[in-house]
């Protein structure tokens, strides 16, 4: 092919991949079971390499598509109009941890979970902790405002990052802030880029704030009859002060699907239908047995008496992996679309009974868990026994829609932290006006005029 | 006037005022001693008010310039260019104080420290607390991303704001987000609002993220020789893992000058030209006298021994007043320009140090202080001796210039909460490339075709 001998002539081609099986494995991540092979997949290893090949894309209007590790819950990293795939796996150095400071810098195809231990090993700490941390890479991170557990104590990927380096779709390399807490110089384009899935720009480098690491942690597993009373537990711890570093909902159906998969003991009983996992985390170790202590107060005015404390550190892992692989064992258990749903935290109650009661009048099954804490429940509707043509067709759509409308009404919107990507751009209608996407449309215009820069994501 | 009558046609007389005095009262804020009158003052009440006036400005032309209670010190809500002066200082109400989301939600027009006394009033913390926090708007603190000096524990208001109510120029009227903490749903316009100083749309409501109103706080007065060795010593508290509430610098004049003007008594000893300003706070009171223990430490190591701690709530306010009134009674005794210079807060005293030394080359007399723990210098120059000739002229702008370069070098930028307005704009290609400032260009004309909304403000 033109463009793969062009390309290789430009980096080298040690840096390109084209054959057939590579094709297939990068036109896919973790979203249902698409597959949009690429022409041609590109690894550089410089922000000169990342700035020549976009050049060249650039100057011959050919689509490419940046991708991380592949983790996406969205799509926003399939290359659904082929061309180029920019895979950063090749961006994989920590290029200074600021104890001073407390700020790492690293290339944006650093391991989420791989930055942790690093700066953890200096006693500081990077809080956002997506699931799949073990896996996916910080520039992903940055590109969907990625949570994950820890949020409703810490934030989120925008409250940290400090300063990205971007590589323009013309080439240009720009730093988009500067490495301080505080910046009032102008539109703040480090905002910007946080959660605009690679459609404004490739992040080659990002500059992070961490804190102080905690010295201690404690873990409960609160069994609950029904999911509905765990949500309005949730509500009410955090009205009492106590500020927990996790708390965590998951259905019976992910939690015993997780337990068969991983092989461990299922902490479940018989007669719960959902289980909360709640962490707290400081420096004073009886501090946190009082949290506990307040916590387990509320739980039981709630009638949630069946609450297990992790004795070990091999307990508290064991715990986090059942809630870390419930995404993954569900998949392995059936296709399914991922709803990344968020309302008002105090309104998860309202928005787990609708997302049932809209499942039973559509027809579908669902397994709900995600961060209670933040209002943040990911809704996985299973294909199970629909057909393709249920599956694909209107009426499930229809369906979704209804748990978005539900969710704005709520307070809330259609991602908490997946993102939009291919699969949730046709629902943006249900949150924003035809003037808030033309915004939005505008903003990508301004960055990349010839449209070459992941193309039909978020919105076409 | 032709405009004085449509508008007044458009919205009601009483909400229209075009008298000299309220004109050239509207034609100032707290930047140096610059007039701007505009045409018109116009007072809406509603956020259809607002549409109404941007409509109307939008169809025939008119320059129109939003104004919070005008504290600002960059000079965002001059009417540089004339036109329509738009004050949102009847947008005063809370609408609402959501306990059990930890949210507040009110109108623009909102004094800071009102919204701060009625969420404290439930318990509840709103952190971001800039100088003039008796006085200032919330819609204006959004504008400019506005800091204070809880910012080093706490985060800028960015870090606070969660959805927001924005006429656009075309009047009509959008939410930028959701009310929730977590939120990937394409391009964040929130954020983008965020220090954009008006010029991007007219914020009519702000939902605000709170936390949990902290029991007790304590205050400690650190005197010391030089201040660069309080800046040495900043950066090593932060190190030892104590985060206070507030670790701010002042320098001797400033000092002097608030006691006499707020007839004070000053707690600087004669031998000292600067003073630390430290804060703790928290739940547990006994947690914060060990952290003062430490922090005393950490002075002590630095030759810091002359500390002194507040021992009630009056001897607290007072030292707070003398901190926070600086910047007026500095203007008081001299125009000046204000620099809000910001680096990695490990090279404060670098930065310290090269101002003075800059200073003295360019034959000007600096008073500085600010946040230390953030890396934050306030650098007021004064005018002083200064002929007009000289104030206004390439010599003392070369002289500024020297200092953001410096800032830059230093791994900062040009501003860390006041802004760029008018008056920092021509020193915004020192940290941005002309690509960088044509993206934030391309930005404002995608929200603003006509140029209509606070035109010649962050960039020509």
């Amino acid at each position: 092919m033109e463009i793969v001998r062009q390309i290789e002539n430009l980096l080298g081609g040690d840096k390109v991949v084209y054959d057939e099986e590579s094709l297939v494995r990068y036109g896919q991540d973790e979203t249902e079971d698409f597959v949009f092979k690429p022409q041609v997949v590109v690894k550089p290893e410089t922000v000169e390499d990342v700035s020549k090949l976009l050049q060249w894309c650039n100057a011959n209007q050919v689509v490419i598509t940046a991708r991380g590790a592949g983790t996406g819950l969205s799509g926003a990293s399939l290359p659904i109009h082929g061309g180029v795939c920019l895979s950063l796996e090749r961006f994989t150095r920590i290029l200074a941890i600021d104890e001073d400071n407390m700020q790492v810098t690293v290339e944006s195809g650093v391991i989420n979970e791989v930055l942790r231990n690093a700066v953890e090993a200096k006693g500081l700490f990077y809080p956002p902790d997506p699931a799949s941390k073990g896996s996916c890479f910080i520039g992903g991170n940055v590109a969907h405002n990625s949570g994950g557990p820890k949020a409703v104590k810490y934030g989120v990927t925008k409250d940290y990052v400090l300063n990205l380096e971007v590589v323009l779709p013309n080439g240009e390399v720009i730093w988009t802030g500067a490495d301080t807490v505080k910046n009032s110089t102008g539109y703040s384009l480090t905002q910007l880029m946080v959660g605009s899935e690679g459609t404004l720009g490739v992040i080659t480098k990002v500059v992070l704030k961490l804190v102080a690491k905690p010295q201690h942690d404690l873990l409960m597993w609160a069994n609950v009859d029904l999911a509905t009373d765990a949500c309005k537990a949730v509500s009410e711890i955090m009205r009492s002060g106590v500020v927990p570093s996790g708390m965590e909902l998951m259905e019976k159906k992910g939690i015993d699907l997780a337990c068969e998969a991983l092989q461990l003991s299922n902490p479940l009983t018989p007669s719960s239908n959902a289980a909360l996992l709640i962490e707290v985390d400081g420096n004073d170790l009886e501090s946190l047995y009082a949290e506990c202590e307040s916590i387990n107060g509320v739980l039981e005015s709630h009638g949630i008496t069946d609450v297990l404390f992790a004795d070990s550190s091999s307990q508290k892992e064991a715990w986090w992996q059942i809630r870390r692989s419930i995404g993954e064992v569900v998949k392995h258990h059936s296709v399914y679309k991922e709803e990344d749903t968020v309302v008002k935290r105090s309104h998860l109650a309202e928005l787990m009974y609708g997302v049932k009661e809209i499942g039973s009048r559509y027809g579908f099954e669902s397994v709900c868990y995600g961060h209670a804490g933040d209002g943040n429940l990911h809704v996985n509707i299973l294909k199970d026994s629909l057909t393709d043509e249920q599956w694909n067709g209107a009426h499930l759509e229809e369906g979704i829609r209804e748990i978005f409308r539900l969710c704005k009404r709520l307070g809330g919107t259609i991602s908490g932290e997946h993102g939009i990507g291919y699969v949730q751009k046709r629902y943006m209608n249900e949150v924003f006006s035809k003037t808030h996407l033309n915004l939005m449309r505008s903003i990508k215009k301004a960055f990349d005029p010839n449209n070459i820069l992941n193309p039909g994501k978020i919105f076409d």
